[in-house]
């Protein structure tokens, strides 16, 4: 039977030679966390099943130190996952599962893709909250069908990270006690020892988050961090850090404790050195079978889940509804009723013809979707009423005792954390969350979105107070060229609609999306409500169409959100001067872009002049407009002052776009 | 004489009343901060000359919960600052001085903009940390020129945001005794009583940062707020947080304590209500004579400055060039030499034509100006050794003691952090600071960058790991539309050079900019020196300019940084088939949209083909290439692997180009 030395020792060889062969990588952190991986995978609590990635109730692990891929590529290569040697091989090479980073998708296991620090602990949160809500939902007396852990290891960056501070202190008012995270501790970032730059009370300040903290513990002694695992587990009623003293590189004789071994291939020599040095009598990517036999975790793996699928097959025969439900929630599917629901919503939308803000149109949609799908999980970064992310069934979520009560998450002034909890909520499975705060501050939580685009995942990400109509709380809040960069994330559908209707269609399109989050972003201000044919209904989810027509047209106005009517009424006047424009509503540029050529040519014929108008940045434009046409964008900053006087100020008038567009038509 | 309550009362009446009039804004926070602005303008130690908002040495205050500018407003008006009572009246109206939020650049006395939460208290510690250094620089025995305090407001929102750790964190590790923030602990946030979302036990959390804490305190009652304040100056090896137990909106008999008061006008019933319950009996905008001789601080500003005017005085006698060199310095002005030191660098990187990776060329830059510009303050995210922000005579900067040693920051993992304390730095004057991390991690900063262009002060933004050349780490790391995203924001230059000189020129022209930031952007790897002509050269700091020409050319091709070399090498396949190309070099699209029509029509010559080559996201380009041209780039994520397989992957390469440009070619 393989030695502990010897199971722990497997990480570190895999670690340092798949980044010697890839010439990249970084071997530190693996080596330096090998014993504190043996105590949770090896041999401690944590359960899941290599065979079956995907089984519902599995443990949730999340490397939130991400460079340290490695690490996990050696633990699913070990304990039995589809990741062969050969896997390990190919580490950082095009193609391979084993990409520098752990991406989800790529590698079956990898619950999240980590890198971009402190992101995967507040995913990390996002997943322990799925649980336990999904646990208040489905859990019948003596079926705890949802009852697993969420485990995270992370470093000193993650820490240093500002996300980390939304994410522990969320998790700390929550209550997350099923959430226990490793911290590496040791004491080494890429510019050294971290005196001069990280001096943090990590301990202290997690206190202050209401965190049960285990104290430093010896991060290479697998007995004492099982028994952190124990005493943490123990404790139900608040999230658990253990703290892991560690040595970077730890068995490298001249590297370890060093920033050497951080983020670059120890060496040839110095890999010869470390074999000597720990005693691992192996050849590069050769592990012996009494190791492969010490991580196996195949049986135990199929054990556990054939111990839940009992449980389950129980649950479905005493709630057969409800377990169906669940089946439903966990594979995203979408009821089947719900074309019907769609269709009956837009129809009522439509017959209403409300001319209101589009904020309150995403809101009634919420009010007309979210009855039948349970799965959504709503909240704002404390703007609640301001972005009306709230429906008619919306409690505030909270505390009580240890359970969490009501269905709409106060996210507090936390933008990047909320954004980066959606994800790890997706993730999760069970449920759809969306969450609102300004469009401005998609800033602040701006990687978290690209992070949902790159993993495919289909995140609901709301903003309100789109542009100058915003007012008066001036420049920093007026979002003129948010609008134009989040359309530029590839796989983002960016949405800004028009009115109700197109609000409506524009949040239907974007919860029926299985691989591509959506952005939704709506008006702080009443948008007229346009008239539309069942056609121009049904065209509004291939992301541009034609909604005012003349018989061949001269020029083509094309016109987005709060600017689509005044698009509207200078084609009017135009055509009262004998010219006939034609008016595009673009809602969505990215969904039009998806659209085959011959749809794209039928909306935006060749050789006719076109003009675009927004209240915003106008270089996208271009590939709309060309170099022949125009544009009435806003390449500066707003102002502080009312709406109206702004939109006047900088040229969003009928007046404006009429002689613009007449100086076009030849 | 007035009384305290008065002269309390006099910001609730200016705010309660200036918001009714603006029928916008937000009254609670000064109704609630009333007495601790009291404390500290009125009668504390707050230095300042409202008659030179300017002075070198006046303190700084900072509003990090900006929505309350009418606190700020009302303060500048009373103390006797060029802010009228009309110019009250015309709060969050276009053109006039008193904005929504506090605009730097609008009324005399603003710092710093603020309104995106967290980021004042991360400027104010930029402003302290560039006092301390600026002290550690200039002072001379009995001569402490440099000696003032940063002061900061702040809310539980700013508490809230992620930013705040990163602030708070680094204050505490510099231990900046002359920051003293006041957190404004009043129980309330937008969505209401903050319990369900806001449980930090904030005082341990800012003790673990090494922060001095005053324990909460009643932020109703001057003189407790005073006694806290000299216990914190008294403590001068640490920040200080004063916590203060405050009411939001105090005064109003129904909306007190509650989010009624935070962001919306109180209206006129409850504003008469309040009036009658505080006993203020003027009408709006009427402050009796008492009052205004009450917090009028022109006499004594002028005599602080007076005092330190002598003090000058003295120091300019003994020692004249520092004092020269402090007032260059503090005027942001360039050595009377600069030109010929920007001269002499480019001839000599000319001339030694290296191909070198840009972020290697950046460093060599940072070699040849910072010598001559101690104002230049490098540092970096904990990447030092791969940003290359470290110049010859860089030393990190640290702790020893109550002194900072040291002239490189380690930031830590901190982007946003490090961004917004650039910014503070800026803006408190003497210093330039300069900032690195990989391009990636703008994303985390990104708002910072914004707020600098929006202010209008040229912080140096330093990006490195451009796009898929950064290979193996993989997509969560390779930038293809940060660049693109970061050319939208108005007043932004940003840079991408493509090789040794154009990043040399690419620094000079950053470095003199006044008023606009830059966003410079380097390479990982190598990239191919290109020759070229002295007028060549001088073209460079027109952001775009042909590099290499042909006789009647039939198409243009554009490349920027590490695919400029690709349109170099495809031009000359193109002319050996006989088809005349040329190329431009475009380093800086924003420079080169700042030239006169002529100058970029003589680049790129109207009717002539154009394509364009860079490894990002392609939608930007079309402004340049229109609907008939072509754009070789890159609208999807990357892959984790070497980067020369990228490149090939992607059709970076020769043959693709010149496919591409033939297709063209009519």
């Amino acid at each position: 039977m393989a030695s502990r030395t010897d199971l722990a020792n497997a990480i570190r060889a895999l670690a340092m030679d798949a980044v010697q062969k890839a010439n990249s990588g970084h071997p530190g952190m693996p080596m330096g966390m090998a014993e504190i991986a043996l105590a949770l995978w090896g041999e401690g609590p944590y359960r899941h099943n290599p065979q079956n990635p995907h089984w519902a109730n599995r443990d949730r692990f999340i490397l939130s130190n991400g460079h340290g891929s490695m690490l996990q590529y050696a633990l699913l290569h070990l304990t039995g996952y589809d990741v062969s040697i050969d896997d390990l091989k190919a580490f950082r090479q095009l193609h391979s599962k084993t990409a520098g980073h752990p991406e989800y998708g790529y590698a079956p296991g990898i619950e999240t893709t980590t890198g971009p620090l402190g992101q995967g602990i507040t995913n990390a949160v996002g997943f322990a909250l799925a649980e336990k809500l999904l646990a208040r939902e489905f859990n019948q007396p003596g079926l705890d069908i949802v009852d697993h852990h969420t485990w995270c290891f992370l470093g000193d960056g993650c820490l240093m990270e500002g996300i980390s501070h939304e994410a522990a202190a969320l998790a700390g008012t929550w209550g997350l006690g099923k959430l226990i995270a490793f911290w590496d501790d040791n004491g080494i970032s890429i510019d050294g020892h971290v005196e001069g730059w990280f001096t943090d009370d990590t301990p202290g300040r997690f206190e202050a988050y209401g965190w049960h903290v285990v104290r430093p513990i010896d991060g290479h002694n697998p007995d004492a961090v099982l028994k952190a695992i124990e005493e943490a587990k123990a404790v139900t009623d608040k999230p658990s850090l253990i703290c892991c003293k560690t040595i970077i590189g730890k068995g490298s004789p001249n590297k370890a404790d060093s920033h050497d071994s951080h983020g670059s291939p120890l060496g040839e020599a110095e890999i010869a050195a470390t074999r000597a040095a720990i005693g691992w009598n192996h050849g590069p990517f050769e592990i012996p079978a009494d190791v492969y036999a010490g991580w196996d975790k195949k049986a135990a793996g199929a054990a556990w889940e054939a111990e839940w699928n009992e449980l389950f097959a129980k649950y479905e025969a005493a709630h057969p509804q409800l377990a169906a439900e669940f089946k439903r929630r966990n594979a995203h599917e979408l009821p089947g009723n719900w074309n019907e629901i769609v269709a009956a919503a837009v129809a009522e939308t439509n017959a209403k013809a409300e001319t209101i803000a589009t904020r309150k149109a995403s809101q009634n949609a919420l009010n007309a979707f979210v009855p039948s799908l349970p799965e959504m999980l709503g909240g704002s970064a404390d703007l609640t009423g301001s972005v009306f992310t709230n429906w008619k069934g919306s409690t505030p979520l909270k505390r009580e005792g240890n359970a969490l009560v009501g269905n709409h998450i106060s996210y507090g002034v936390r933008e990047f954390g909320m954004a980066a909890i959606m994800n790890g909520i997706q993730l999760h499975g069970g449920w759809r969350p969306y969450g609102a705060t300004f469009l401005m501050f998609s800033e602040y939580a701006r990687n978290a979105l690209r992070m949902a685009a790159l993993m495919k995942i289909p995140t609901l990400f709301v903003f309100t107070h789109d542009s100058i109509g915003l007012g008066e709380d001036g420049p920093t809040h007026q979002a003129v060229e948010q609008t134009a960069t989040l359309r530029l994330i590839p796989n983002m559908n960016v949405w800004r609609p028009a009115d109700t209707v197109e609000s409506l269609v524009a949040w239907a399109h974007a919860i029926e999306q299985k691989e591509t989050p959506s952005t939704l972003i709506f008006s702080r201000q009443n948008l007229q409500f346009q008239a539309r044919s069942d056609e121009q209904i049904a065209n509004i989810r291939k992301g541009g169409y034609v909604l005012r027509d003349a018989a061949n047209p001269q020029v083509v106005l094309i016109g987005t959100g709060s600017e689509l009517d005044v698009a509207v009424k200078a084609a009017a006047v135009l055509g009262e001067q004998g010219i006939a424009a034609r008016v595009v509503s673009m809602p969505s540029t990215n969904v039009f872009d998806k659209q085959d050529k011959a749809y794209q040519a039928s909306v935006l014929p060749a050789g006719v002049p076109r003009i675009a108008i927004e209240a915003g940045v106008t270089d996208g434009w271009r590939k709309y407009v060309g170099l022949e046409g125009d544009v009435v964008g806003l390449d500066r900053f707003g102002e502080s002052a009312p709406a109206g006087e702004l939109f006047k100020l900088f040229g969003f008038t009928v007046d404006n776009l009429v002689a613009k567009a007449k100086a076009l038509v030849k």
